[in-house]
């Protein structure tokens, strides 16, 4: 167990009923200790007006702490009710450029101008409105200006009375940045040099020379693969000349990389939209009916297959429809899935087209053999004939092989014309497969049936 | 664009070339400035011999540091050839204590000892052994001993003194932990404090007295949790009397949760081995074929309902069968990722097993009734005549119910039994809903179609 608070739907009840009567002592006694993302936790799950009510009780600091951490939905309905300069003064000012810049952008078009022009610290607002500039999921959008930087002609002893000064307004030092009188980027100067060497000795002897860096412009998933691949805390962003932008702490990437991970997680699932398990049902049925239709369509499809084939000819072979249409659905939604995932791990040495649909037109057939081999044996001890059985096992061959190169080369495709190739996993290929699965099923039928 | 360095298949090509005919300065000349990741990256791609005469070429240090970074395979492949000696000086002395557990326990069990037995410094084999003592995916097992730590009652100057000490042997200094003479944690001292205090004032003065740890047995997916909802870069571990016992860094709970993605990732898609693309196609094969083999089982029992409900009396609704199964399997899908998304993000507040099958029964019918209609007029309008039409109607309304219910019901009982509600997720649910689905369709038509 860790020592995290664990917050109970009983103390939830409790605090709205203090809420409710307007005893807000009572709730600032039971929450002023509890970190901002367990307050954050509350408001979510509390109405507006309560959650609103929670946030009055707390000082400013902290309150602008806890909305950071709340859902993007429950802050915008909050803010409804701040004014421009309440925003600008009583949260923006408290935060850190990336927060602030985030929070910002999630505002209406028209308020946004309005709450940089009420930003009392003019260096603030020119440093908000440049993380403003740069497109979303990208390492501009999400670095933040607070870093600690020293110049490489510096000694030891003016570093650290420098760094004393430029710590006074950052919460937490990760890394000294070196840099040249232009402000590019030339290294690190790590914190364990900075203690163990002789106050005299100058920067440009001690720093470390190599630093791996993203630009402005790397996208998110890009930033974090880096972060990832190099164990990386903390990473600098330069722009074009290797001037030194901001930097881009883990716990953003880890956003960036969990919400990917959902995101891929929720198209192989066949869920449209961003949805959690909590909201209504409105909007979860929203979200969840696109693909249902679009299987829909795929099932009506099938039935102008079986249609077309004439089923009363053959209707024994209607037996053997769903797990045709099950084993091509599963084996295309594994090809795409590992081209998903390679795709997003691969670094640097890559197959080509080529060589990956070789690769899965040997796992097809080989899989396909043993699938068609059981399969002969079963529906033929089953007693369902011998006809029946050689058509099975060949349309099974040929659906198996069909769905691996399919599933490979769809997410592929996507991948080179720049959609993500995740919407090729879950409905999309099992539908599609559905439909040609059947397709060739009958048509072998036909052949040997007949 | 990064800075990354980028590995084309035309570099691994020439160090192929130079290790095979023994060039070996050459390739050091190309692979010295390379980051210990990259150079991993290749080892990862060459054949063993290769590879082990590559890090042959580095220096003991560094050879080390890119040990740890390939991949698991290749690291016991490459340790076949090294004695017992080797991996405990050359490569384990030069490691922090998680990496050195960490390899240490891949060894084969009876390797472990004799390598234990082979570390030179003493202080390091006891720390190493006591982390192999914790179960795997557990903070215990997690954590490196290495970490800087304070007593309450010293003085700033006499930290900064320590922690130069202390630091020699420590890579990154990420948190100061404080604590008291019986090594319990009271809490943590910014470096940031310690930049802009006066060297005399006592660190009981200045330290923040509460502190997020979590406990030795903590789940790793946990301490994820934790380490993510309050955006923390390190964590300290204490034991059941809260005694400091190590630090777990973000780098290595990053490993979990992309471990921990990926592999729900794989079980939605119906991958039963951790593969990746490049893996062979034996081994592909080998962790695809389970699932498709389990969707072939689904398929067999559902010829086996079509068959009970004896076919050729109604060979018209066999034109529907995909349709059933393919919304059965979509619907069940959806239902089983939101509860296993929300398991996973879920903090304290969690809604009873009654009111998430509620909100899904609510989720269910809206869909069914919007999917039933959208079917009946179409199937009319194909001409299936209304009979066939109704049958599908009644059938859709029933099977997405169902599915809906289902999808929620098994993951959330797994979980209750303490099984990774992830495996619901794919094909098992898609099968189930298929042959449940096909009863539930010819059941309705035998009462309407007769």
């Amino acid at each position: 167990m860790s020592n995290e608070i664990k917050l109970t739907p009983a103390f939830l009840e409790y605090l709205e009923e203090c809420l409710e009567q307007n005893r807000l002592p009572e709730v600032l006694q039971n929450i002023e200790d509890l970190h901002a993302a367990d307050i954050a936790e509350i408001i979510d799950r509390l109405d507006v007006e309560h959650g609103r009510r929670l946030l009055s009780v707390l000082p400013k600091t902290r309150s602008a702490d806890v909305i950071v951490e709340l859902d993007d939905e429950v802050r915008q309905l909050l803010f409804e009710e701040y004014s421009a300069s309440e925003i600008a003064l009583d949260i923006i000012g408290e935060l850190d450029s990336d927060d602030a810049a985030d929070i910002i952008a999630e505002l209406p078009e028209e308020r946004i101008q309005e709450v940089l022009d009420n930003i009392s610290d003019e260096h603030q607002a020119r440093e908000i409105a440049e993380l403003l500039t740069h497109e979303e999921d990208t390492a501009g959008a999400l670095m933040a200006k607070e870093l600690v930087k020293v110049n490489k002609d510096w000694k030891v002893m003016r570093c650290v009375r420098e760094m004393r000064k430029q710590a006074e307004e950052i919460e937490q030092v990760h890394t000294v940045y070196v840099v040249d009188d232009d402000n590019e980027l030339l290294g690190t100067l790590s914190l364990k040099k900075l203690l163990t060497t002789s106050t005299k000795t100058p920067v440009s002897e001690v720093y470390h020379p190599s630093v791996v860096s993203v630009n402005t412009d790397t996208d998110a998933e890009e930033v974090a693969r880096i972060m990832r691949k190099y164990d990386l805390v903390v990473i600098p962003v330069v722009n074009e000349k290797n001037q030194l932008m901001g930097r881009i702490t883990i716990d953003d990437v880890l956003d960036v990389m969990a919400e990917e991970a959902g995101r891929d997680y929720q198209m192989a699932s066949g869920l449209t939209q961003d949805v959690e398990a909590r909201d209504n049902v409105i909007i979860l049925t929203k979200a969840r009916l696109p693909w249902v239709l679009i299987g829909m369509i795929g099932g009506v499809l099938s039935s102008r297959v079986i249609d077309f084939f004439d089923i009363t000819l053959f209707p024994e072979m209607a037996l053997f429809i769903p797990l045709i249409a099950a084993t091509g659905g599963n084996v295309g939604v594994q090809s795409a899935a590992l081209v998903v995932q390679s795709l997003a791990s691969e670094g640097g040495f890559k197959d080509t087209l080529g060589k990956k649909l070789l690769k899965d037109l040997g796992v097809g057939l080989l899989t396909g053999v043993i699938c068609a081999s059981v399969i002969f044996l079963v529906s033929y001890a089953m007693g369902y004939g011998y006809n029946l059985a050689i058509t099975v096992s060949i349309a099974l061959i040929s659906v198996i092989v069909f769905a691996a190169l399919f599933g490979t080369f769809i997410p592929l495709m996507l991948n080179k014309i720049n959609v993500d190739p995740a919407v090729a996993v879950g409905p999309f290929i099992t539908t599609t497969n559905d439909i040609i699965g059947l397709f060739i099923y009958f048509g072998i039928g036909r052949i040997i049936m007949m």
